[in-house]
């Protein structure tokens, strides 16, 4: 039986997630009612990382088996039509093998994160960024994100709730830029703890807005206690950018 | 009476426009019942570029006068406030002289319009961008786009409605460039005909997708004939970037 791989886009404003529930519309339940409209068949996706209410991707993947012998092209098109009228869209459909799996094959994933640092509101971003209006320094946030590279106890910035085994984790990179009132975080790492980015840039931008030290930023980091991290960046600035296999 | 001068931003998403309408919830009308509760008093907003439905503004300028003594913190608090909960954001408000004219001292006016250029459909840009599926070659279109500047007659990129009393403008620049799937024009001048901005563009998409040469532009141009023109680019595309005074 052919398994699919799709890269997928959405804006999650209005979804409660990728996964499904029981109450709220789900990124996962419109394509799967898509492929089931296309195929007749009723496959489960498995994807590369469930994403919140309110958090965007522009390369999600996701693989599911279908029986009836179809074609990328077919697919695209067909999924594309299916999915209408929700922001969804699927960029790629690809045959892969029957051993590769979208959790569980992905090497990296990529996240970015976007602030805009105003003193006004938001109009044209406010689905897509942490409206931040204090004044917000980059340089220390630097030398904080740096401190996070590396294999470390990450349990400062992983929710209560968070069903991963361990809390050590490698982190690639966390990279910050600012362009603008733009302020974009993007990092990397073969897999992340629940809420770990949102957290991670939460206690940036504690320090970013000096309310924090980069030493109070690597005491909370060292103290591996979730109490001792900042708040919980919100979901609508939080993009699941890309996957790496 | 002191004058100020507004720089505001929107998502024109689901308003019909910049100007007041009897049908319709316009811009103008969400900024003056801002004003009004602010201040009480009800003077008429006066705007550098009247936006179409669905236009968005990053640099919209307006200004009023106001008989009540305020600064401009004041002005910026009380109208972000009370524009809620309408995607529209006062970004700075400054006092200006008497003669200060947001139309008419206008020396440059901005514009943006973006296409995304990829075969998917657009979930995340929908309301931003136009979504051209067929290939599209950039450099026929940088050169034919080099046409435009200068001081021409641009009847063939001007609305069949527009009031302007010549059809001869000068055009400072139109400026293309290419990152990833999105393609994005720039250009600028003293003051634009009805529609000039998306008809100029939907004719250069006619060259970037092969189905108009640089010299079919060229002499679509010079006929200084809308009917020889291309199609007009959809509104979602254009954001209002700009006023240089």
């Amino acid at each position: 039986m052919p398994r699919w791989k799709l890269t997928i886009e959405y804006d999650g404003t209005g979804f409660c997630g990728w996964q499904k529930q029981p109450h709220g519309l789900s990124v996962q339940q419109v394509l799967e009612e898509a492929v089931r409209k296309f195929s007749g068949e009723k496959p489960s996706l498995q994807v590369a990382g469930r994403t919140d209410a309110g958090v965007h991707a522009r390369g999600q993947v996701a693989h599911f088996d279908l029986e009836r012998p179809t074609c990328p092209e077919e697919i695209l098109g067909a999924l594309n039509f299916h999915v209408k009228p929700h922001r969804v869209a699927v960029l790629k459909a690809e045959a892969v093998p029957g051993d590769f799996h979208a959790r569980f094959s992905a090497l990296a994933r990529i996240y970015k994160y976007t602030i805009v640092n105003r003193r006004a509101p938001l109009a044209i971003d406010a689905n897509f960024a942490w409206h931040v209006s204090l004044p917000f320094d980059l340089e220390p946030v630097c030398k904080a994100a740096s401190l996070l590279a590396g294999k470390h106890d990450f349990s400062t910035f992983r929710a209560h709730n968070c069903q991963a085994q361990s809390p050590v984790k490698t982190l690639d990179f966390m990279e910050v830029e600012r362009c603008g009132d733009n302020i974009v975080f993007t990092t990397g790492a073969r897999s992340f703890l629940y809420h770990q980015v949102r957290n991670m840039v939460g206690s940036l931008v504690m320090v970013g807005t000096g309310r924090w030290s980069v030493d109070d930023f690597a005491a909370a980091f060292a103290a591996a206690d979730r109490t001792r991290g900042g708040p919980t960046a919100p979901p609508q600035g939080l993009c699941f950018w890309k996957v790496e296999y």
